[in-house]
């Protein structure tokens, strides 16, 4: 692949071109300024829909056919279906069945389901995916067998590439768990509930065509509209848009492992010890098993000391639902739902509000949400000496998660990343990161079950702190301990074959990850 | 004025060129299709605005120098807080007081309290206006005092001229009943409560630079976000947004009149004879003294038979939210609350769903609520005898309505004009509407006290009532009759300078209203 290589401020090589576009090398936190227009689809008209609201068509194919999916297309998918998700793969299933070659597939997310594409990016349907790859397609991504460049970005950068023009939605597929025939849409009923459709939200916007697939249709009008018939071009009607047991769980699992426990409760304590956790405060925990059990570590001292919160953001889990219904909690802005709880508070609570990536994280609006949340907390696959941090490649240096809104997050006033010590034998403190997702400056502090590391720059907190009786530590002290125990593993060779760019929230190209294997 | 005249397809004449842009001469009902892409304003970014989310800035005038409010430039505000509005007039003698020229004044509609800005046009703050003139501001422009044409639009026209750029707002100023600091607002609370915000919607989306204006500053997150923060630039506290007691009212008030309580009540008997009112049907009735009492009559007959209704229209009032709380309405899809319990019930109740013109009436979308109602019940100024209608001028020629959402609820199943027989002895059947604001081919029925007349398109409609003991008759035949008990007023002589034109719902201009006097 012959690709010009530039160092961007952070000093990582990265692509000046990216699947044939130009690419702004990262410039610094604030450091690049947009300009121009927002992006806009064509002017449509009522003349072109039928005037009684029926927008039904008899498959994803004619619904295809309608639209005029053709060769080279960005077709667009969400992923709030998560690893239940049956749509996407059928979209491709049909393209293929038509004959179609060299789709890009743009979705919010992917997860090991869609293993099922890895066929179609072989036999030409798919050209790449520009997307977070989960597993399998990032496995197959890492090893340079896509044609072009992936691209990783947060949730909000996906919003950000999709409003800038930067990437052109053709035709946006939305699996709705509820819809009417106009194409009306939500999540918050039928088998297949997820709560909300905040992903697809960009993409019902701003896509030409919209073709909404669900198997719960409503009589019109399906409230609440969480996308909007108006923006929508065909509905299809399907038995089942994905499996129910593996979009949502019926019980969010608390980790049971002690030393994450430990790292669940230090950070809660952290956040008492530093006056973030007072009156009025905000925060943000996702659903894996140690963010969960921070948030319930945190609840206990919030009781203890007569604590609300104004807000939390979601993702939203039963125990966040029980902190809302126990007044812990005023208002859930919540990005998606993990549980049914979840789903069920959605629906029924006014408190509980569903947000998109326009509203929490988008870089490029008049100000989002996430710079004003009081503390965010999150996860790393490894985080460096200059609290860089690294959120979608291994040690070495093969691409297996996606960034979700982890880099949107960083803007919070206080960001903090629990991470155990050391992931088979292999310590989580490095000398340097192998990917670079997001700029130490924004990491505040890094909590660990052998002890809690500020950022220096965090003067401030630093202060806050000053007194507490909290195991804080510099955070070469921590790295020494852990290299004492494990040895610095050698670090893995890199090819210099680009097969994906991580993208940070302004658009620009904040690193590249290399060809493995 | 110079202005070259050409005949459309309806045998008016209009200007070619409207306010300095070319204009397309109406074309016929679906005749005219957009080209291009949607209007969209700059890209923003996140570093142009505080982290903290806290927008709020001391005063309008500082508001409009912090977004660079200039000569020449368009100025836009909404109606919701309709006679009670202070906003749109403190806009601009604040701008007035900075010693600004030329503005062009786009208001959702204006109200009889906006006389205040007569002396902003005299002074030249103000350019021109485009939206409706109601009472003073309609004198004026009757007159031939204003320097530019005024243009009016229907609700969804509006949207319809921002979303394809015809007009860019450079300031939108948005009249807030609460509001947080982060510029999220709504109109469901506080002494301005108003319902809903939908008429600024399209301009809290499009306009280049956002103020917020509210008497009720609200914690984050202020929901629901109606308006949302991502799309604001400044917040601006006030003692107050406007007075309460001409926003709404506290009770709707019935009209009194035997006639038109009969012609409410043949349009009733009417829905039911012709087999409109049947389960699941939708119906739109505004809150005129006439289309209330209709609604009264309906739900009369409604509740005898059984029927229930999917959904109705508002404008919302306290009968239609007892409809809904009864059960004989399902869902209320509003675009605006009339009365308090209106208010309450948006606020309160789910299945009261606030609206805006671009869900209802855009013609340039893909498809809207419109034409998906069985029935729309609207009034006029005149109806001739091809079923036009006129809704902005009187006999006199003089301008002295808003169009509203009439041509946009034109697009109903059956579009009902109900009007009493003659106004001030005046016949409201005339041979030729004064001004053309809708195409009879798509006014299916008029109601007066004497008879009701279909229209001869529509035999599906004569055929369902051939049954009927309605006085159903040949609309030649109602005219017959006023011309023998008023005699036909002589018709007045217009003059040749066009003042203002009328658009139709696709942006072409359907007619052109004259300077009278």
């Amino acid at each position: 692949m012959a690709v010009k290589l530039e160092k961007n401020v952070a000093g990582r090589l990265v692509p000046d071109v990216v699947n044939g576009r130009e690419s702004v090398p990262f410039n610094g936190v604030g450091g690049y300024r947009p300009e121009g227009r927002k992006a806009a689809p064509r002017i449509a008209s009522c003349v072109d829909y039928p005037a009684d609201g029926d927008k039904r068509v008899g498959s994803l194919r004619e619904a295809f056919e309608k639209v005029g999916l053709a060769d080279g297309m960005v077709l667009s998918t969400h992923h709030h279906l998560r690893n239940g998700d049956a749509v996407a793969n059928a979209a491709f299933d049909s393209a293929a069945e038509m004959g179609l070659r060299d789709l890009m597939w743009f979705p919010s997310a992917s997860f090991p389901v869609h293993a099922n594409q890895i066929e179609h990016l072989d036999s030409g349907v798919i050209h790449h995916i520009e997307g977070s790859m989960n597993g399998p397609l990032g496995a197959y991504c890492s090893a340079g067998k896509m044609r072009g460049l992936g691209v990783l970005r947060s949730h909000g950068g996906r919003w950000q590439a999709i409003q800038d023009g930067e990437v052109h939605i053709d035709v946006a597929v939305i699996a709705a768990p509820a819809a009417d025939a106009f194409g009306n849409a939500n999540g918050l009923s039928g088998p297949a509930a997820c709560g909300l459709l905040g992903f697809a939200l960009a993409d019902s916007i701003y896509a030409e065509k919209v073709i909404v697939v669900t198997d719960n249709l409503v009589p019109f009008p399906c409230l609440p509209w969480q996308i909007q018939g108006n923006n929508v071009d065909a509905v299809v009607e399907v038995s089942s848009i994905g499996d129910p047991s593996k979009i949502v769980s019926g019980t969010t699992r608390l980790t049971q492992s002690p030393d994450r426990r430990r790292i669940a409760e230090l950070a809660a304590r952290f956040c008492a010890d530093a006056g973030i956790m007072r009156d009025g405060f905000s925060f943000q925990a996702g659903a894996g098993g140690t963010t969960l059990a921070f948030a319930i570590y945190l609840a206990e001292l919030m009781r203890a000391q007569g604590v609300t919160a104004r807000f939390a953001r979601g993702g939203s889990t039963q125990h966040m639902v029980e902190m809302l219904d126990e007044g812990l909690i005023e208002y859930i802005l919540d990005g998606q739902t993990f549980d049914l709880d979840g789903v069920r508070s959605m629906r029924e609570d006014p408190r509980h509000q569903d947000t998109s990536p326009f509203t929490s994280y988008n870089f490029h609006g008049k100000g989002n949400f996430a710079s004003m949340v009081d503390v965010a907390v999150l996860g790393a696959t490894e985080v460096d000496l200059e609290f860089n941090g690294n959120v979608v490649t291994h040690s070495d240096g093969r691409l297996l998660h996606g960034i979700g809104g982890w880099q949107n997050c960083l803007a919070s006033r206080c960001a903090m990343l629990l991470v155990p010590s050391f992931r088979d034998r292999i310590p989580v403190i490095v000398d340097e990161v192998t990917t670079l997702c997001g700029p130490g400056e924004l990491i505040d502090v890094v909590v660990t079950e052998r002890g809690i590391a500020i950022n220096p720059l965090r003067q401030d907190i630093l202060d806050a702190v000053a007194g507490s009786e909290l195991p804080i530590r510099p955070i070469e002290d921590l790295k020494a301990e852990l290299d004492r125990l494990c040895g610095v593993p050698a670090k893995p060779e890199r090819s210099d074959d680009p097969v994906a760019v991580v993208k940070w929230v302004d658009g620009t190209v904040i690193d590249t990850v290399w060809r493995t294997g």
